[in-house]
């Protein structure tokens, strides 16, 4: 699960964490990077993984349009939400299990693996049989008994910081994780809640950089959900793999305007086709790679 | 189990909050503030209630000494975790199952009712066993599936808001348990993160004047998280009950020296006798009660 | 300049203040409360200091309506800014030398002392020869050359606390006037800028109880800035005193609904009143004095 | 001073500034960007603008040494404080007009132009007649005398963001300065204060996205004071530029270890070299030009 890719500013002198506190994610456990395989991709390796889909699954059509628009321009994973962890019990709430159902149908047709939420200890199993990735939500990174049981799955976690985390208690996150069992963990950086009120939460980049130097852990980065504006998607996406992130995951629907949940941070089809241009030449320029659209390829 | 006690601050012509919004836990819906009886006490009725305790359950012997002390000094509740949230998975995590048992033995021996956390839906039953409160910790208060499931027990519930909750979210993760089916809920502040270095956090008194404006839960403060150091426990607990807060919850050692957690942030037993007679004077000044110790009653 | 009185909350073993980075600040550097003294009142001794009157000062009709009454319900000090730091180049900037004139003659028929702001250092000798205190505002906390101009002269300064500044930068700004040569220094805590959106600030009184604990300086509280709400102008106030505070300064207006700036946040004249008597059971149930209203008086 | 260059993310429907808030810093006031030009260099165009020099100028060596150091490597323009705004009265000032004359030498002999902080009101002529860039420190944003008066200067000034400044009292910042008479502005993002610990301040890239599509002016990083951390400067430099910021301004010292201040935060010589080659790498994909190194255009 290891490649021999070091990160250039990580600094072995100083800055590195304390190995008491932190173990198993720490970079002194493991100097190389480490690289979670799913399928026929990887994320943590040279290639810029893209994570895409819509917000939550609404319909059958719907993640069918999506998935198969988002794999053409050249997505190698499918995101979509079937439980949906919402701020007002009044809200969508997701399909649920038909929800996975339809994630499942759409892999079949798409070939996309699937990456999905869950959001409590008792759905584990049940969420671990359709998904390819388990993603725990910024809501739930502190939620212990979850990260426990998470732990023992043998599927790559996609954890995501909390929205007032440091970066010692998002590894510490990680770390309840790997304690457990499992050791294929990606770290998402999705923006933190500051002061700020044009934007629904602020990228922390800096997060990146120091992540990537103290852990060997891959980290990706949230765009949509950092900025809460389809029209900073694009320049936070290419900020973000200047930065060193292995990836992005980024939130796409065929009708934003029409959308249950986050349609305002949702690019369009279109949208995303220009960032993956975007996004390809910013890691070109930084010899990494990322997977072209499908007609490029043909 | 509601009074007929009126929040002055309360202004009906604005700061209300919306209607389709909030529902059940808005001011709108019970013009009468809720109070919740648990045993022979109550709280959100004219009485300051006073809940207090170790942060861990230990021992028997631990948990006996802080219980009979701060029984004689006036609380009228006992906390004590037996399933402790921790950011490390290196730290104690409680004694679970056993502390369970030492704080059922200890209110039969006291008859101080137990306020507990609860962290995951499946241990939601047995808590709740031994529980007379089901507390709901910062890190859970948007822990969905956590919510609805207490929303479905008859035990009073004690919500704390998360450390970067807004108001708003908090009083949406109070109508997620009162939407569920469970309307004892009682809200409780305790500090938000900031960028103040000297306390661990900040304490927001405006959120409690809010609070008691715009909803007709009670709500208590928790002024050892809030600050993280002792020596600013009792003037908090002043402002607190200054502000209109119903009542508190504060952690208690008779060894703070040797707690296995949140040592610089309990009271000795001596402490926590100032404290309540400051309390006492504030509350007094305000025409509102505090029990008394046990050697001033008898 | 120094009383006797004591803080109970000081903690002479620890939670001390490095000597060596703050001096004079210190409360190593004088174990006694320094009392500011202004004509026949002081700020810091038992007595609790009200500061009372507009945001900004709009014509002499206003300024006399207020100033009276906010000295009948017991204001010992009136405020109103002449020069008034304004987000907007386009909103109202004050009456300024008009403005000073005009809190000239306020004073010489009501008798009050006046507290006003000063925004550069060459206005400090023009503004010292109409104010009794000089104000420094949030926005020019760390405004150096300021400081140290005030740092020269023989006014008191009361220092507003920056919307981010920690309580070392805090206490640091007032080292900046101390080391200039002005011991005469009153803090005050404001409000600080923080995620929430349903107050304009947080109010931070942790930070006034560390404060006290930490600086022999008379340390007081802005509750209308700090929330930017009349209705949580009065709870507040009452948190603030019953926290430790020596003093509190209100923004009042005789026509909120007409002010040419902060209306949202000023008091009526019969909230100051009642602000005042509510006021004053906290402080009396602490054996602290408040000045009486007038007719009380007589 | 305006160049045809329009931002590709400029959204001209919607996300666009209120017109009556602000008017000269909008983007709706001028839909081609701003460019400003100092000597043969300029800010705002097609090429990256890199300020590269010591936090203070500490001697006459220090600042020839790194002076001819940075524009070796391709920077066009040198920064050096000669007064500082220090936090503490105790720590290094600034040489004053020593820093000031020792820059001018500099200038003579390197041909750079000069970027320098003014403090105050009354120095700003003083300071004009030494500096090519009048920079207004993150403290004194919104000092609003001190912006009026660089108002009235026919000399660029680069304005950095205050440390909890809102976008929107950042543009209002920048708008006295236009109001006063002056357009020629550069804004600077440097990092805003947030919870996170192990970073000095937190950078906001999304602030840089969205200046650039609501403002006309340009927009420069500072990814040292940003970050404090000098092992971070050059991933988030990177990611400056691919975001689309128009230029960089970083500390360099030939013996950071000895810097009076910022040495942590300030790259060597060696680093900034790397810096630029990194930079040049992302500009260029962007289609976007960055200075040269000397020895590599002879």
């Amino acid at each position: 699960m290891h490649s021999t890719k070091i990160n250039p500013y990580r600094n072995k002198d100083h800055h590195g964490l304390d190995d008491e506190k932190i173990k198993l994610a720490n970079r002194h456990y493991n100097l190389q990077d480490t690289v979670v395989r799913i399928g026929e991709h990887a994320i943590g390796g040279n290639e810029i993984a893209i994570i895409a889909g819509p917000c939550s699954v609404e319909s059958r059509e719907q993640i069918h349009i999506i998935a198969s628009g988002v794999k053409q321009f050249g997505a190698q994973f499918l995101r979509g939400g079937a439980y949906k962890p919402r701020t007002s019990p009044y809200d969508f709430q997701g399909l649920k299990e038909e929800g996975l159902e339809l994630l499942k149908e759409t892999k079949a047709t798409t070939g996309l693996p699937i990456v999905t939420e869950v959001m409590s200890p008792d759905m584990v199993e049940t969420v671990a049989e359709y998904a390819d990735v388990l993603q725990i939500g910024a809501r739930n990174m502190q939620n212990y008994e979850l990260l426990k049981q998470v732990g023992q799955v043998n599927k790559p976690v996609l954890l995501k910081r909390g929205i007032s985390a440091t970066i010692e208690e998002f590894l510490l996150a990680a770390e309840y994780i790997m304690f457990s069992g499992n050791d294929q963990v990606i770290l998402c950086e999705r923006g933190i809640r500051t002061f700020e009120k044009y934007t629904r939460n602020t990228l922390d980049l800096s997060a990146v950089a120091l992540l990537k130097q103290m852990s060997h852990l891959p980290v990706i980065v949230d765009p949509s959900h950092a900025s809460g504006r389809k029209d900073l998607v694009i320049p936070l996406a290419k900020a973000a793999i200047a930065v060193g992130a292995d990836g992005l995951i980024v939130e796409v629907h065929h009708q934003p305007e029409l959308a249950l949940s986050d349609g305002p941070q949702s690019l369009t089809l279109e949208m995303f086709a220009e960032m993956m241009a975007e996004v390809t030449k910013i890691a070109n320029a930084l010899d990494r790679a990322v997977s072209q659209p499908l007609d490029q390829i043909i």
